[in-house]
């Protein structure tokens, strides 16, 4: 259950309105590692959590954070969107550029009236395929961990490609707690390993001794760069500390398949 | 530039067809984390890696192993598919049930001729959306990683759900494999740690005295789950080794924004 | 800004599992007209909203409400999971009836492990696309109307598909809520009208002698259906009061076009 | 069964080519709210229509006039996209701005050929899932004004995004078209009233009785905007006639829920 | 501009409902090669042609046709629907295959009210993205004809999935118009080139001067399948009558890619 | 199973960067009819095919060599993004027009980090569900054909819309390899009829005596275009030289359809 206040959790307001650049915030509101991913993903792996206490707590906290991220953004996005030049001014193609009618996107003014919406900086719709939850706080925490650091990249990305100081003071908070929302999920990833709930490989109580020979620690090279086994990924002790490191060259273990005849009801070539 | 072998990289034979295990399979094909998406992802990250030498020539090598583990998971489920059964038994359902009718996608056998396609378990098509080629090594190492773990975790949980000699003989290949790429991508990570190339927060060349206040280091507590800040978190060192953690409630640092009117030429409310 | 609470807004507990069930109940989780539409819909007109006062401050509080719904329609589906069979039972069909393994969502348990998604009953991802938001209070309010119809008409048909007493209470709650959200978008529709906000044909501020002679109130027939021109649209007094609606055969009034050939740059048929 | 005349219910023709136009009007064509979602609804629609006589007829007769509608469009934009500029003029960008390159679709030259498609204007397909038939006429009727009502604000948004005289008179004949169209759904949805096929709360037939407490009545504010509560939605009569509204703060009424633990063959957190 | 006749084109009727049925049928309504695609490819492809005459006006003839087939499907999944069973009936499981519970699409009751929708047989929307108009009249026929193929493969399919007399005296008619509509494509082609209007390879005009070496008449092999050159395609005259064919191994021509570093503004590995 | 080599099967290398075109050439990478189709399509055909031999052989062949193209055209598009502008130069637009910022797309920078991805030129991701293997090779070579028509058709527009001597050479290399291989595919078709694998109709198998009376040979008239009829395929030999072309207008051959009434449990109009 939730409850909502007017008042905003950073400022969100630009210098100047610019269309254009407000197409490109759609990316970090609607996109694939925008705010929408992160807020409804959070909530919904701290719902599903079948193991109660501090990690719960945790997801359904910076969950609800998230949204207050995507009640900034939208705001932004609906000032940038002021006065939106609606026609080209062929006269004067300058004063068009500044006013960003260049790359805007067509339609924050047909569709909705100048205001923000649920997409991408290419117009897609945000989905529900962007989340994930498993059900394996390993395996998420680590997605959501890559979740904070392509955000953060975007988000930095973005300050350098805008010299208005009110938008380049909300990036700068978005940044900083993507800043802290990596630590947060690196830190909760310790925490489980420390506490014995999960370890590498993921998921952890799948039985070894059902994997298949020395395939759980090679680096099987099939392709012609000469570096691609000079990392320590293909010698050396094994990250899961249970072996060695080993490469070689990609082989066949089984013969080339031979499928039965198709299926005369369905019609294939031949009968 | 690519060259191709008939045989397999392992066997890819059930003891018996399975229509509605042939529709699971889908998952780990065609699914957000199967191995379509991690072919070509690695791929993409190879081709498009700006820095030459070991992490490029290595994407580029796991990329083209993954295309084997599209091509026996193919294999498998063309033959899972043999015999579908095209009608209800009504007069015996356990028949039925043995044949595998009661889940099966009724695509295998309309569109594909009982054949395998690009889509998951549920039908939605394998789309590109699922790809991620930020750029940034570290940022992509962690997907990867993840891509890795929720994979696993699927064909384990797959592994539970047949008891098929020849299916499990496969997933016990995919699982060993997971394993070893799960620990692939965390060695990379640490290697571009060691060579200065990335570190925590990502991207770290973004100065960080641009960032506000403590908030790289501070936990904002939104909800009343009593335990949401009892994790390593938020409170004791951070990870990134500059600041301790703290943990506070959110507040709001900002009034409720007031938007100005709509434009006429838009027809809002009001005009 | 928002703030969780853990205790729920109302009761999601079902008798028994049933993932059969699980699967249906995501159509009002993640389907067109589900609770993660309203939901983020209320709030992006809500935030959008260029009218300071009782509109927006209302769209903001029952988006907020819906947020709870969302959430309470997730733990039930996480609750109808629990146990879930991951083979079909060949000896005894009636058994798995009971167990609902002949309907589930196969990536319940394979994607989800045995938790909710954003998506529909039939496996489609929760889009964007659904949300509705063109800064027209009027024409918006009208959407969320039939928003509130066809979801209350889905929880309604749900309410027919099952006999577990704990499923239908939550079920009686989300109908309940439909019925009062109905009257809360048409109450809100009339004080538009009243206030002299906007009215039809919205928009109402496009000058109506703009329009095109007597096409605004004519009923054009096109289909040989005998009672087409029977209803109240095609005769008496229009709906906005300034004219007689009256019907006719559709005719054509522009010869048919002839398009210039084709660019031969782009290599169309005939160069 | 339907038969074609090549003449067009109305002209579509520019006074000049104007790609970028082009581009804006695909929102119209192929967008949630263009042509071809209302010709294909109100067919689907009325092909679902399991209640003979006028309702019926009558869809099935806009529907097919929604058809000529989206030959319109078509033929407009085929003629906006007539020697369309294929190279940026670095020498002269008023010319090209004169032209339309700026902002022009990428894919009306390289895919289409210079000619229409079924997508809006930002290129996102045309989708079924932009089409509703529910079976319950006073739902979708309601859905039938609200996409009259969007699809009007966006011609008339249109028509002050050109000068050319020929787009805009064929957007005034759309507008109208639409200002009828939008009065025709509301006199259908009062002849449902008025013969007791349907009313508030939509289904009406699902028994108030089972309904709980007063939620049917009563606004739930979850925000602290102090007006949420000023409208016509929170005190005095009920809509449906049968009560009086009343508002209060959300409370939960259940305790926060304990999930059950993660089942072992899924590999959760702990297993 | 169309007219609607209530009379159906040929008789829609089951002998008997049967719901999963009515599922796979959507395949052919809604799915990539349905009757949603060939209408309303048809006609986008009779609209956008730019050279009139009988390539036009046939393609405005065959569209409107198929229009009348998606009426036809449609209302025999309606008829499929009726009665459709809410529940499982656990007592007695072959009641409910034989009243086609098993496989049944949720969407169906819930959604529509048993009525069809625009998806296919996996509940993916029909999309805008199936149509295909190039503005080139030969490849836009190549397409069409495989629709057909496709089209006819998909229905005699169905056509042994079934037993109903009534349903299979409409996927007769189907297949049969199916037959005739490959043909009609075929004949189209062959039209196209006796008149010089296009030819192999497509498009024509391209100079074939510009092309590089002998590759327009090579096969490359790049597999160790020995039958791959086998075929008239890498031997003997072309099928352009312009040359011979032949086969060689891949060989690369061009050196290993080296890209510059990445621009530290995007904050790439390295910086 | 295949292995790689970081050497070009062609150059791929522009004479300059131009974000712009780098937007347009996403197309024939991750569009419809882009190497991303045809190499997974031709490599899932040569997986699914049942018939061993030199089909197979072939299919597999050719997908591995578009796996080279997918390479080329990455390739192309990361250097053409070099340098990108990441701010519009209001103060000298001819200068931004030169560096291709006015129509470039935003994600490259922000998402990719200068770098391709799998989508087309309007932003919309590769989907799996452009990839067509019915198992039936007639339907999918003649689909093979379209889709080198289609692709030929949009490399030939794209080499008129650069003036870039690097590009244009790797543009003409795609053209020259889609001339062979709608060669290839059509030869595959002479050799499957030859080998009297495959015939029109598709599927041949199926019995021509179940289809309906002379509807396979007949050309229905739906629309007024007077040129409809006046080709081949209304009179004269039909193409599987079974019977001679008629020609006739639609006609009805079955009453309106009356549907049953809706289900009461479902909430239809009228109860
Ligand atoms: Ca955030
Ligand atoms: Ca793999
Ligand atoms: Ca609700
Ligand atoms: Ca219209
Ligand atoms: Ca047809
Ligand atoms: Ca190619």
């Amino acid at each position: 259950m939730f409850t909502h206040f007017h008042a905003l959790q950073y400022e969100a307001k630009p210098d100047a309105p610019d269309p254009d650049f407000a197409r490109k915030m759609q990316e970090v509101l609607g996109g694939q590692w925008g705010e929408m991913t992160v807020a409804t993903q959070y909530l919904l792996q701290g719902w599903n959590c079948r193991l109660p206490g501090k990690y719960k707590d945790m997801l359904l906290a910076i969950g609800t954070e998230e949204l207050a991220h995507v009640e900034m953004i939208v705001t932004m996005i609906d000032r940038l969107l002021d006065h939106i030049p609606l026609k080209p001014d062929a006269a004067d193609r300058s004063k068009e550029a500044a006013a960003g009618y260049g790359q805007h996107n067509p339609q924050h003014p047909i569709v909705n009236g100048a205001g923000a919406s649920y997409m991408d900086s290419m117009g897609n719709p945000w989905t529900g395929a962007y989340v994930t939850a498993s059900g394996n706080l390993m395996a998420d925490f680590m997605y959501n961990a890559t979740a904070e650091m392509q955000g953060r990249l975007q988000v930095a990305r973005l300050y350098n490609m805008t010299d208005d100081p009110g938008v380049k003071d909300l990036l700068r908070f978005l940044i900083t707690r993507d800043h802290y929302h990596q630590q947060q999920w690196l830190a909760a990833i310790e925490d489980l390993k420390t506490e014995g709930l999960e370890g590498i490989p993921v998921p952890e109580a799948f039985p070894l001794e059902e994997e298949v020979g020395d395939l759980g620690y090679t680096f099987i090279d099939t392709s012609d760069g000469p570096d691609a086994a000079a990392g320590s990924w293909a010698s050396g002790p094994s990250i899961d500390g249970r072996a060695t490191f080993a490469a070689r060259r990609i082989e066949a273990t089984a013969d080339a398949p031979i499928l039965p005849p198709g299926d005369p009801r369905l019609y294939p070539t031949p009968q």
